[in-house]
Order: structure tokens, then C-alpha cells, then sequence
């Protein structure tokens, strides 16, 4: 099993609210098809939900009331990013279903508290893919905070141990340094952990409450502790996606499990 | 605490898939915010989901292949439903949160197995309004099943024991006979169990995988013997559903509870 996670920058215009991507996603879609492996699929929020969870700062918890309409209102927009996400897989015959992450987790202080991994087995079993999202969620210290994608990826790769983890990103895989800002930066092909740590990636500019690349690395660790190797690709590029989930060559980061 | 019962029939053409009714959503949602009363709403699927969920089958279980598709499908659209109904929900500074019912119950052989009652309380105690649907869910024995609004009604009434439940229809309230078909048919302005149980309504005509109003007579009588009274309105007709919510008289039918 693989699970795959496609970032909300890729399907979204980050600084744009609302603007989807409609044909990257048609495209992942078709090679997820495919390919044709048993899959977890987890996508961010993208402008969807960071706009509104930054403006209403719902990554601090309840502070203030106008919060609960923009905890509302954020959550609904990413239910509507899903469904338009949804909508990609079935148009490609892919059986997405959705697994709402307030519904199926809890967190306590921004950490996971408790999950229902069952429902995932559940349709895994029955030949679906399951679907979640970063999203705002409920949190037992804070009143409710935010579960990004990539806690997502980390907690069920921890449970499910995943043949391999995938990262849908908008660059080709990891820099030595940040692409957007330096030109010197070079593509990392194959990486340890080891190498992971000496490497600081210099933190995204967008607007994301959930860190970025930053945060990205952390839980890239964290797999690789799990002995799982992550592998990042490019989005954009046409065939990629389907190199990696068909365990073909293409370009791409891997960064070895231990 | 008021249950709320939102038939598919008010906000949708049952008869033409995907045909969303937003100004009467609209007024409604203006009038459960002008009562401000604590609620849980529960929304049919209408058209979005009744149609899809005939076609393949869903209710009888998993019986053939194409309903992975076919389920998936239905579930997005009846998500794509739900969206809608929190939109118009949101631009009324309603704070309703979506609680997917495939994540918060299971089925075994159609009936209810397990709920999350929880998820409903904690939204509850925070001031959002938890929004509920009926939807294609997991079935222990059938593979998967319908989860149909009114059963949701009943199982939430029977653990939160709300001081009325209301279900908001496409007539003035419970008739004599079907009012659709018969012109003698007397509305009914106030009856008791007793009345209710020498009442055989006629079956509802349109497509309805969930029974139509010959289902909702059994969950009325099940509240009823809780001691909870239920009352049916027309959602058509502005003011009536605000008058009910706030305690006040207008024209419905009340069923008392024993």
C-alpha cells in the first residue's frame, strides 16, 4: 500500500482563494488509475483553507468568538476543495471517498490524541480510496486547531507502514536550497536521512499556517525512522506520478528509510 | 435542544438530480438564525442522492462491481448537497459544521450498530451547529447500506432527548390521506399516537430509496413514545418554520409525545 499526498500547492493557486487546479488533478488522477495500486490518498487545503484558518488564526485555538463562524466557514471550503478533488478521481474511475479528518481524529495541543483507523482498513478492504485532507479539526486543550496533510501522512504511515510514502509536490523534490529564491539550488536524487539532517531547507514564503517545507522535512524523518522510504515528485510534470507508484525510474527525490 | 429535519424534498427537485433549491434554503436558514435556538439539523439527500443510489443499488448491499463507483459517486454528490446547505447556512451566521454520517456510525443489516454521539455533544457545547445528512455509510452485514435522515432523527432523538423535534416537508403538515393525490385529504392539526396509529398514510410517489413519508410515520411514533413531540410544517412557507422554532403558533401539525 502507498500512501500518497498530494500538497495543496499543486492543486490549488496558494495565494489565489478558491482557484483549483483542476487539470493537475485530472492528470494525477488518470496516472493513479493507471497505476492501480492500493492507495491512501491525503491532499492539502491549499488556498481553500490557509487563507481563512490564517485570518481567523484557528491554528491558536479558541481565542475569540468570530472564530466559530471561521471555523465553520474554513471547514466547509475545504469540504468544497474536496469535492472538486473527489470529482477528478471518479470522472477517472478512481472510488475516492472522503474520511473527513475532524470526524475520524481528535487532536490535544496540536499532537494526534486519538484516531479511527478501522474506517480506513474498512474501505481499503472493500477496494475504495480512502481520502482525507488537512483541515480544522477539534482539539481537546485548544477548543480546535488545525490537522495538516502532512501530520496526516505521518500518523498513518506510523499505523500502516505504507510499501513507500508519496509527496505531490511543486517542485521536483528537494533542494539544497530554497528553488523559488536561489538559483544555485541543486536536485537531491537520492537522499538518507543522515543527509536530511545536515540539510536545512530555507522555509516556504506562502501563506500556510502549516509550516510548509519546513514541517514537511520533519515528517519525512519520522518515516524514514519507520524504515519507509519517501519519495517527492513533481505535480505539474505529466507522468511522474505514475512512474513512481508503478516503481519505475523518473525524476524525483527519494529519501531512504532506515 | 431542537432536532431539525430538513427533507430532501424542500431543498431539492427529487425528480431532477442535482437541482438545489437555494432560495428556500436560504430563508430557512434566516429563520433557525432569527429563533437562535440550540439545534442539531439533520438534511435529506433528495435528488443528489436518491437518484444515483437507485440506480446502483446501494441500499441492497454490495451485490455487483460497479457499485464501488457507484457509491463513491453518490457519496460525493450528496457531499457536493451538504456543501450547499452549509453555504447558505454560513451566509446566515448559522456556524453549521458537517458530521458525515459514513464516519460517525455504522450499520449492520440496515440498522444502526455504532454512533459517535460525542462529536455531536462537543460541537454542541462549543455553539456550532452539527449538520448530519442521509448518505450512503458502512454496513457490518450488507457491505454498505443508506443511513436515511430519518433514521439519523430518530437515533439522535432517542440519545438527546430534544425538547421538540421538527421536520420541516413539502406540505402543510400530516394528512388525512395524500394530499398530492387526494383532494379530500384534511390536514391534521394536532393528533395523538392513538390517531397516529389508525393513520396509514399513502405511500409517497416519488423516487425515494428511504421510504418517503411511510418511513417517517414509524420514526414520528418512536419519538412520540419517548414523550417528545414532533412537528411537521411546510418549508415552503416563510415564517412557519421560525414560528415552530420559537415556541410560537402557526400552520403544522403537531404529534404529540405520550
Amino acid at each position: 500500500m502507498i500512501i500518497l499526498k498530494i500538497g495543496g500547492s499543486v492543486i490549488t493557486n496558494k495565494t489565489k482563494q478558491n482557484s483549483f487546479k483542476q487539470s493537475v488533478m485530472s492528470n494525477l488522477s488518470k496516472e493513479i488509475k493507471k497505476a492501480n495500486k492500493e492507495i491512501i490518498l491525503v491532499h492539502g487545503a491549499g488556498s481553500f483553507g490557509h487563507i481563512l484558518a490564517k485570518k481567523y488564526d484557528l491554528n491558536k485555538g479558541y481565542v475569540r468568538k468570530d472564530q466559530i463562524n471561521g471555523y465553520s466557514l474554513t471547514h466547509a471550503n475545504v469540504q468544497r476543495l474536496n469535492t472538486l478533488v473527489l470529482d477528478c478521481l471518479h470522472k477517472n474511475n478512481v472510488p475516492g471517498v472522503s474520511l473527513s479528518p475532524h470526524t475520524v481524529l481528535k487532536l490535544s495541543n496540536h499532537k494526534l490524541s486519538e484516531i479511527n483507523y478501522r474506517i480506513f482498513e474498512e474501505y481499503l478492504k472493500s477496494h475504495f480510496v480512502p481520502v482525507t485532507f488537512g483541515d480544522v479539526v477539534l482539539d481537546e486543550k485548544l477548543g480546535f486547531s488545525i490537522c495538516s496533510g502532512d501530520l496526516l501522512v505521518s500518523t498513518l504511515a506510523e499505523h500502516f507502514r505504507p510499501e513507500k510514502v508519496v509527496f505531490v509536490i511543486d517542485e521536483d523534490g528537494l533542494y539544497t536550497a530554497n528553488p523559488k529564491i536561489n538559483k544555485n539550488a541543486k536536485l537531491m536524487d537520492d537522499v538518507t536521512l543522515k543527509d536530511l539532517e545536515m540539510f536545512t531547507t530555507a522555509m516556504d514564503s506562502h501563506a500556510d499556517v502549516t509550516r510548509g517545507m519546513g514541517g514537511k522535512i520533519d515528517i519525512i524523518k519520522n518515516v524514514a525512522r519507520l524504515g519507509i522510504d519517501t519519495v517527492l515528485l513533481n505535480g505539474n510534470k505529466p507522468g511522474r506520478l505514475y512512474h513512481v507508484l508503478a516503481g519505475k525510474d523518473t525524476k524525483c527525490t527519494v529519501v531512504r528509510g532506515l
